[in-house]
């Protein structure tokens, strides 16, 4: 089968979409959608049909497949919408505002019998896998603490993000993917407990900031960190075990995995008076007891999204992305809301 | 008044304090308490008063305060008899294991009139005082995150801090500092709630792990965290602000102050659709945008301790530690506590 994709809302990721979705094989797009005229007026008559109203491109298209990249308060309607017009779904994220819309849209996708997905492409983030890997294949030995952080000193929100009506803030836009990566992460474990600080630093309507700390089932704190407006960045992964810590400095993967060579194991308490001093503690190790390795390779292909819809839709693979976790995902950042504008923890 | 001091405990602390005490006028020590012989056996009888028991040091020694560096599990009962002694007493940290142990150290030193300070040496950290006094002048802006972390990969624990018994841990060890500086550098606002994640990565009967959450009605979220055996050390100082990003990497003040050229105020959402993609935001800057200021100079000199316990028990200056702060540090410590055994925040 091939899908036959509809693009509804041409902005940013509409045209990311269209040009990275058709490098695999059996996704062929057909129509594109976007409310203003300006933005379809580049696209040739002939390459695409274009259509100024969702509504009319589900109706007369010759598509089995939409992709919603519109702002994030449209995704309920034109879900439920492509849903009753039989059409298989691909939303972008985050799937829904609240977990009772996505409830909505589940139901709408059920009755209707039609395949429905969400575009986690962070899952697919070199960094996030390297860690992953790492964490998967125990090489840091016991993990206690993994911190998944975002900094930039660009502060800026752009278009429709800005607006709380829409949908904006970074809660929507990046926490949804920190959340799925953190879940991916822990997969098997379950999250006990989240506690939340989400601040509008330099934004009036939206969240340009939060910080998350969730506790999960197997004795791993994941901690969460965003800012648009924190002038010196922090690593965008550390990973801490009692047999390594791992960190990453970039999306650009230049890291390591810090070792050393006087590895502890538990210790037991007889252990008799070794030296006191109130800093010795704290002092740097001696030279060479400390070294790092490199971070393992990992080879990532962001089309594999798009390779399991085709083989999910044709009943041939189960969904990478299920709906049983982005509605997990929703849960979480209800909760973060919650545990922030209460100042306590919620439980999960 | 000259300060005629016994020490109580000729570990570590003890001959720290031995060597700097007398570097300010007005203190002179007099005699030092050991239950074990072997520690006493370097002093010269003719230097000061050797003593076995404490009690008979109490008793017998021509002394005005104490100084009591003994494991921690042992600072209520000597403070008890030493204030009952009609002696001054100053304690090292963690005055006490509990806020209960400590109001009754309270009653007692209220009920015989004797001075009584706690040695929280780590607000004199260089440090904490840069840190401390950007945020005091309002150098970086109104602040939103500040962390003070200590990592080392060192992982030993000294002496009887093994056992939990004698209060051992890290938590009574650098917790109460952290958090006293937290404390000191919130002055005038309130903590809201905490939420702690405490942990035992490598020790059997203590905690080596420790990361905090301090919410403040500042609008300062504090965060802190200590590992002993966490292999790729963080800054030691962040503190984020609307203006600015202080970092400072490790007890020698190495770091700086990040700008940026492009200071944005509160964003209106009335701005126009800038730029799309998904991952414009957290691009690196346009060279040139960012950059560093020095950390201001700062002087701290310890000794200024001693200095103002001497003013303090003439009735000449307000003591610098004072008792209701050392019990709200202990009231703090026993809720992160609680947050970690609970996995739940605790509202303060």
């Amino acid at each position: 089968m091939t899908i036959r994709l509809g693009i509804v809302g041409y902005g940013g990721m509409g045209k990311w979409h269209e040009k990275n979705a058709p490098r695999v094989a059996g996704v062929e797009i057909v129509a594109i959608c976007d409310i203003d005229p300006k933005k379809l007026k580049d696209i040739s008559d002939s390459k695409y049909d274009v259509y100024l109203s969702a509504e009319e491109m589900f109706e007369n298209a010759v598509i089995n497949t939409v992709l919603l990249t519109v702002p994030n308060h449209l995704h309920k309607e034109m879900t439920i919408k492509a849903a009753k017009a039989g059409l298989n779904i691909i939303d972008e994220k985050p799937a829904a505002l609240t977990v009772k819309e996505f409830d909505e849209m589940i139901a709408a996708v059920k009755e209707n019998h039609v395949f429905f997905t969400v575009h986690q492409n962070r899952r697919w983030d070199r960094d996030f896998r390297i860690i992953k890997k790492l964490v998967d294949e125990n090489q840091l030995g016991e993990v206690f603490t993994i911190e998944s952080r975002l900094h930039t000193a660009n502060g800026r929100i752009h278009e429709w993000h800005l607006y709380k009506k829409y949908g904006g803030g970074m809660m929507y836009d990046w926490g949804v993917h920190l959340i799925d990566q953190a879940m991916q992460m822990m997969k098997g474990a379950k999250p006990i407990t989240i506690f939340a600080d989400i601040k509008s630093i330099i934004n009036d309507e939206v969240d340009d900031y939060f910080n998350l700390t969730l506790k999960f089932d197997n004795g791993i704190t994941y901690h969460i960190e965003l800012a648009t407006y924190l002038l010196k960045y922090q690593p965008r992964w550390l990973a801490a075990g009692n047999r390594g810590t791992a960190y990453i400095n970039s999306f650009a993967c230049d890291g390591g995995i810090a070792r050393t060579s006087e590895l502890l194991d538990k210790l037991p308490a007889q252990i008799a008076e070794t030296v006191a001093g109130p800093t010795r503690q704290f002092a740097p190790q001696p030279a060479g007891v400390l070294y790092e390795e490199p971070l393992p390779e990992v080879v990532t292909e962001w089309t594999d999204f798009y390779q399991n819809v085709v083989a999910a839709i044709e009943g041939k693979e189960e969904p990478l992305i299920k709906i049983a976790e982005v509605r997990e995902v929703l849960r979480i950042m209800e909760a973060a809301v919650q545990s922030s504008e209460t100042n306590q923890s919620v439980a999960l």
